[in-house]
């Protein structure tokens, strides 16, 4: 009976030193479906193991690469049910390719890969593989964005004529890399993030979200990548004026050198009838305010709520639902999603980022620096 | 090697409909060094057995009741490391009591038991085990409430001279346990949650949040509890006025009656210098206001923050912790606590909630009913 | 033709150094009916005439005396109106007497007088006079203030089961009347305040507020009256828990050693069915939180207000309505009824604070001493 | 003696039906050092003579026209010291040529013309008449906005790197001026607006504050104008990526169709070292956030803030200071520079908007309404 076992998941990445890899177990687990069982933690076997240990998995299971752990997992009668790669982006596509075509699903870090050519190449292999893939855009996971998704899809506040969204950052305002901070030197180095420095690391988020909530694809646009921190090799600062599928325009502000700020990720939606404001940094409400009327503001676990937003609420009224909660949001929906896969070939989820999310967010990335380059508007 | 296994949960509670049962569970799991392995769900055996597949446990180790569950365990090789209550109130001292004489430590829910002479009783319990007891006062795992408990004891406002907790909640406003809602139905009635209502609940939660912050007793109060929804049999609305003991003054405002409220939890400590401002709604900052000078405020994870207050920060700036991540600051504590123990008979540590946060809570509710019904000062 | 030109108003008080008799000027003239033409701005006869100076009206008046200012005053063909009277508490009396008994009409800061003896008094000097007299209850005011009247009014909450309302200040934290600053050293002078220091001088504000918007009265009181700082004579911090007309109940915080508040009026009515939140240091908004349904934010100017705050907003939508424009408000409503009771006797308008709003502010005051002083509740 | 009277304000505008004209004489008033006597309210003459009993002013001075206003005053003894222009934007060069030919200095409403080729005329009467031309743009008389110009100035943020400023309104949203609303019909007319809409009407307001506070020049920009409402002739709705002389980037929004926002300006300002934030709808409090250390809330009238910010403080901290006021800062400051001209020919002062930021903010929409129209960057 699929229900009496917990889901065995294997995470490549988040070794000594990780911000996301601790976060990606955490979340996987929160819901009582997961459990981390095995790992490739880093690409050095040492740290893989002190990494298990920390982790209290099975030594054994604690591999020097994820090509090892691959192999070694597919002779268990307990093998690992999914990989989780948690790696520089540069790695994204030979991690998930190697999964994939050893016939195990994939939970993956964004960006999808590290360049666009790469995107495509996976969607490929998972268009062969047949097997679930999801993408990790965490804020797709809290309550209040999907309530917003919802509110938009049935027409609150009529049809969509003005985004404005952005995600600013401070952190690397100073040339932190140049002191060797882990964090900043892989996402500053071109090789192992790709050409987009901002914005892959951030401005894909901010564009997911624009799309995920208003359901409009952008069709064209006009960016500017800045790299104001001198002797930077990536960007750590862009600007993009986005043309939307139903005629109205988008403004993405993506930044990391916006001193002062922490992780300001905030979108704004107008309609003809009203608007609707969401911050995460503070994740549990959202404003509906209408051309006439006064404003609402509707609280995470509010019974009034749409079901998509209520399906995701964990905690009573009043109790702030967290960061944790909404990336363990996406993890319950692929758990879900391959147990039922593998009774029935279910379809992926609607609600959970996958392999179109990866595709679309590689493109902002690739157009983004050719806007910028060229200075012209660019197709999308 | 003690690092190399996680420590072995079993659950008192948190069977079909319960609301704290699983949040214990996810606090006690996030930060990988706990899992729950057995449980007594329900004093229903079926409805144990169900609530353990839910949970993925092993079957065998979901008990129809307490005391089977504490014998069984204690035949396994794998036994429980510690137990874990989260039932009505007036089974927390015989759970815990069994737990203890069989020498496995104890995490209970708050308040220690269902009046005040069981936590004394329960107090010499504990002595007599010698073994660790922890109560989950969630507020105490905030990293900001830490910070403030730092800078009170540093100093940084001064001598306290006046303290406003308030614990204000609408969801009793009306009598919805005749309808049978199962959160307020258990809460209501005396027999299952003791003499204390709204004031049990959690009058106790802001009673502690004030001591906890401050470092000062309170010596002597004056309450008064009110029962405002007709036919109802315990408080739901709670004001006491608190004699501190350097001489300030505390007001304590706890309802379950404040229409439109959902979890407000605030608290202001006003010194000679200047004074702090934390609510639970929106837990991630601190703010410091000070008789001249700018107001501060201070965002979780900052670098700035006091070392007890980073000592519990498991994210970047900007990214808010939430309600779980502070529940699971106790679980954390506790686990390490419990370990050192073992180990060496380590002392608990000071930050966590114990026995004598147990006696004074019960102590709290005690009085508040006391001076209620003679509407006179209390000694404390 | 009444119309065709303004009222002519002259002040006693508001000499060098005054804080509020400017603010009367100011709050006076905002609306085009009132001008400032005379004054007895201070008991110095050379400030005075500073002052009318620094005021740009005629030298001629600006008199060294308020009795000198009436008797000159009358002999003129473009006499005042009225007299404003922003003096310290212990001359309100005389100076709304002699006012009075000349048929000059008044506006009076409050609270209305020094002692509860001496409002009850005035209460029989306005009875004999017939002539309009104001109390300037600045924040009854605003908008917003007027609008959760309204909606107390019309049942938008259910009934009221209890209310918090507070006004907390931090400037007197230090004994700066020590230093001899001027605000502070009348203030905390029983012979030129009265007997009640914090409770009269923003108590009152606090106590007003809470009459005002739930259409309630006080009908018995418990106060806790401390003077914190060392050798004040008054009292700087209170606490009172009320019984309301309807059986609810009220809890009242002022003080003036609350370090780090700036001017802190807030209040927050609990009905059966929701609740209303405002604050005067973000006066153009009040939310309405209810059991069920997200929390509703209702601006200043918006044309979903009720009638009585509509007619009372100046600006379109969104553009902050201050202080001033709330004081000129009063001013507005008491240009009205004194044109309106010249021509044909007009009764008060019920929105103006007038001679009851005197007394019951002064009753108040020594209800709330009295309590202190015994530690018991008293009828008021 | 200059002290002894009031300066006397000419006002063309302001008739029924206007809502700035009566905030210009509210503002003009509020300190006492200005009154409104005379006045061409209207182009109808019984129009303006109903408003000048409405203003409560002499009915010989409520002029037919300027022109008759202008010739009349002249031959005073009592004259008018200055002329406020509060007309739609076709008729302000006309209105401020005749005062300015005639003697008589002006204070206008912004923007100063309809056009840039007005404007340019403007600059030269301007010089020609050596006369005092003040103007409007009523954010720059915020305390907050004072301060934050000042610690820009300082190096407080380090060298400015990014500025996001943004005026967002809604009440745009529908053709309301099909339906004939008198705010609305004159502002989407180009006869009687000239060529910019929204870039005109607070594009201008937006241009200005960024450049005030941060002390840098626009040096270029890249502008995008929709006129988003069907068959508007004026734009409603703008983006523009502006070119600092610095060499940092500016993100200028403007919209009247961003459906539930009121009066939605705020800005931005992010250095080396940190940033401001400063919002109209809240207006009393700045907060600077900083790379390292607690953010900081700076609010009007803190003792700390710099020496331009505490000279245009009129009230104790806490109390909210509001739009009339900051309004009445500019009028205070164009009294001072009136008196100080006649005695000594005084310059302007330097916070002042005067002719300067006239021409720079017709030029502003002057360059924007290019660049939309070529797409392209334009120089500034």
């Amino acid at each position: 009976m699929a229900e009496s076992r917990k889901l065995r998941m294997g995470l490549v990445g988040g070794g000594p030193g990780a911000f996301i890899g601790p976060v990606h177990r955490i979340a996987a687990e929160l819901d009582g479906r997961i459990e981390l069982v095995a790992g490739a933690f880093s690409s050095s076997p040492e740290k893989s193991r002190a990494a298990g240990l920390s982790y209290r998995i099975d030594p054994q299971r604690a591999y020097g690469s994820y090509e090892e752990m691959i192999a070694q997992e597919k002779q268990r009668p307990d093998a690992i049910d999914f990989v989780v790669i948690a790696t520089p982006n540069s790695t994204h596509l030979p991690v998930a390719k190697a999964a994939l075509e050893a016939g195990i699903p994939v939970m993956s870090d964004k960006p999808a890969t590290a360049t666009y050519d790469q995107v495509l190449e996976l969607e490929k292999v998972v268009a062969r593989a047949g097997l679930p893939y999801g993408l990790t855009h965490t804020y797709a996971g809290y309550a209040l964005v999907r309530d917003a998704r919802a509110l938009c899809a049935a027409g609150e506040i009529g049809p969509v004529r003005k985004v404005v969204v952005e995600y600013l950052q401070g952190w690397l305002s100073e040339s932190i890399e140049a002191s060797g901070q882990k964090q900043a030197s892989w996402r500053v180095d071109p090789k192992l993030n790709g050409p987009g420095g901002c914005i892959g690391d951030i401005g894909t988020h901010a564009f997911h979200l624009l799309e995920y909530i208003t359901g409009l694809d952008v069709i064209a646009l006009q960016g500017t990548l800045r790299s104001v921190v001198e002797g930077r090799q990536v960007d750590d600062d862009c600007t993009a004026l986005l043309k939307l599928s139903n005629g109205a325009q988008g403004i993405l502000l993506a930044s990391q050198i916006a001193a002062g700020e922490g992780n300001g990720l905030r979108i704004r939606v107008y309609g003809e009838k009203g608007s609707l404001h969401w911050q995460q940094e503070n994740p549990n409400t959202l404003t509906l305010r209408r051309t006439a009327g006064p404003d609402e503001t509707r609280h995470a676990s509010g019974g009034y709520l749409s079901p998509d937003a209520r399906a995701v609420t964990r905690l009573p009224g009043g109790h702030p639902e967290g960061y944790f909660e909404a990336f363990a949001v996406l993890y319950r929906e692929f758990a879900e999603w391959l147990e039922a896969w593998r009774a029935n070939k279910a379809e992926a989820p609607a609600t959970l980022p996958g392999i179109r999310a990866a595709v679309r967010g590689m493109r902002f990335i690739e157009r983004a620096i050719e806007s910028s380059r060229t200075g012209q508007w660019v197709e999308f």
